[in-house]
């Protein structure tokens, strides 16, 4: 199988981490309970691994990277665990239901309103949509790094800059970016960052997490056993604990930590360059073809950064049946449909029958470029 | 080291769930998202599992078992999805917090009133309680099935025969039991049982899940991307989607997919009889011991059905200072203090220095069980 959903997540960890959880699987206790030294290895691992998720994108502090079971639960938490009733939150078209759900949640039951930065009809974001709905009452900005269905690159710096000057808090969904494209938190302004393990960190599933920016309250989340405080009523106050309840997936963190080892080694930009020249090499043959719709700004010149998922869709056919041809004749794994990014089809008019999504990584070849380009033209004709 | 806290993690796993966790870490696609093979097999792997839990456990519907991270969010999510505002609950003292943190969020911000079902000075329920609790607003009882300090078994059917009198939905914490003691939650009446994977399973930690009755609604928790109706502003409404968003723990759950092989091929009577006779040819060394108190029925004759979970004390000492001599004089792991049950301590009177736990597993042998009643004895001495 030629593997292109590596946007859903990447199925070929490093041998690094394989290892990590084997050995982990065969002696690890449970991380902060006890102080036996099953006990007390099993939190060195996940410390380690907090020590190395804050030097990768810039946490200020190891102590305030939260783990968390994916990035939706990430997004759940720093949604419900920061906006208020009654407040106006500012978000974008790019962004996926791991973020819209929480948003609408919150407007159906506490009153909270909602601004919705357009998409355009490419999908990329009209960025003059944020001052145009600002309101006296707006106090956060959530918005994705990267989208995940034309794999545009949101520029940070300008929505940090906006969301400063009015005093707003940011809070920014780095799931499909993570591991792609260098991030620093700090550097960039943003307040809480949200991310998942399994994807570009090449990271076991069931590992996420939340980075908070020092001096952000960011209430809890799910409440219960923690291994310290136990006869007060309510969950600690300090991170980490304050936002992790029960056992942590130490199995998936210390496979997590072996992770983020071989993607400092390897470098994201090393990452990055291999993985954008696959997507553009890709789109370069496939935006020759007759019939061919290419979306985002993959085909916009100088384009700058870009994740390696690139959205297309193949004449009037539905994507399931363009995916499915994909797999079925050509053996190759795509991912067809909306994709969980309901807004970003209905600004690009593809509600209907969303596009066909190739995603590629780090394990991908120019071959397998290739030859996806390859299957796309003779669906095409 | 000998290890005596697989009440807290068990830390060796068996063969095959690591076998099964390599193999999903080669290969394993994102569940329910495309349909690829890569997504289709790992579907396939997460539905396996749910049909071996339902089968565990007694639960009518596969598609009604609904995997978590840990047995804390499934506590969460079963809590926070049944009790209503104005509600009163009834749950008891012997509970982890887990379910007390829960229900005290609830009773502060929900006007939710709460009735404890007493523990004695060993730490046994006081059965009477659950009746002479009773209000005319009285809808739920949450229970564990084991306490966690104790090992003692709560009688579950003479607890479902007062939540089915009185119509009240019965929640079970089965953190402690399931794998450890036979469990049929269909023969039971138990209307949504909450476990974990990583501890009696011997899977992963980061695994763990809820069994929902057919018909019992539970609100959604966590909401995002679930792979369907995205268009949707709301979280499906069926289960197990309702109450799954996000990349599931596919790596994890293909182990606790092992895991449940393990144990029901080697037998969960099997295993329940192997960790009972640790348990009580411990109890029965240490109990002859002058200045050894053992909590619970574990001394109690014909006591039934116990977890392999004992709670002692030695003289007047601190248990956080006979756990350490234990670990750094004998190289045995045990858990000292309140393990997240502060209530209790309350009814035992162990407020001030907790308990010093040895909980058994099926990797245990009797020469375990003896060499931690020899430093017992000679720490008494």
């Amino acid at each position: 199988m030629i593997y292109l959903d590596n946007a859903a997540t990447t199925p070929h960890k490093p041998e690094c981490v394989i290892a990590a959880v084997t050995a982990a699987l065969s002696s690890m206790g449970n991380a902060s309970r006890g102080a036996h030294e099953g006990s007390l290895a099993a939190s060195r691992v996940v410390f380690e691994a907090r020590e190395k998720v804050a030097r990768l994108l810039g946490c200020g502090r190891a102590d305030h990277v939260v783990f968390t079971c994916n990035a939706t639960e990430a997004l759940n938490i720093a949604i419900a665990g920061t906006v208020n009733a009654g407040d106006h939150v500012i978000t974008t078209d790019l962004e996926h239901n791991s973020v819209l759900r929480p948003l609408y949640r919150l407007e159906a039951e506490r009153g909270v309103s909602l601004g919705f930065v357009r998409a355009d009809e490419c999908g990329r974001p009209v960025y003059d949509d944020f001052e145009r709905l600002l309101r006296p009452n707006t106090r956060t900005v959530v918005c994705t790094h990267a989208s995940n269905v034309t794999g545009d690159v949101v520029d940070l710096r300008r929505v940090s800059a906006f969301a400063h000057e009015h005093g707003l808090l940011l809070i920014v969904d780095a799931s499909q970016s993570v591991g792609c494209v260098p991030l620093d938190m700090t550097a960039l302004g943003i307040d809480v960052l949200c991310f998942t393990g399994h994807k570009g960190l090449y990271g076991p599933q069931g590992t996420g997490g939340i980075c908070v920016r020092e001096g952000v309250d960011v209430r809890p989340w799910k409440v219960g056993g923690t291994g310290v405080s136990s006869f007060s009523h309510e969950q600690p106050t300090a991170y980490p604990t304050r936002l992790e309840a029960g056992t942590l997936n130490g199995h998936g963190i210390a496979g997590l930590s072996a992770a983020l080892d071989f993607v400092a080694e390897t470098g994201i930009e090393t990452i990055a360059a291999h993985e954008a020249a696959l997507a553009s090499r890709f789109v370069e043959q496939v935006a020759a073809v007759d019939g061919v719709t290419v979306y985002g700004d993959a085909l916009v010149p100088d384009h700058g950064c870009r994740t390696a998922t690139v959205s297309i869709n193949v004449r009037d056919y539905d994507s399931s049946a363009v995916s499915d041809a994909l797999s079925q004749t050509y053996d190759i794994a795509t991912r067809p449909g909306a994709h969980c990014a309901p807004r970003m089809h209905e600004s690009m008019g593809t509600t209907d029958r969303g596009t066909v999504r190739f995603s590629f990584g780090w394990f991908n070849t120019a071959g397998d470029a290739d030859e996806a380009a390859v299957a796309v033209r003779e669906i095409a004709s």
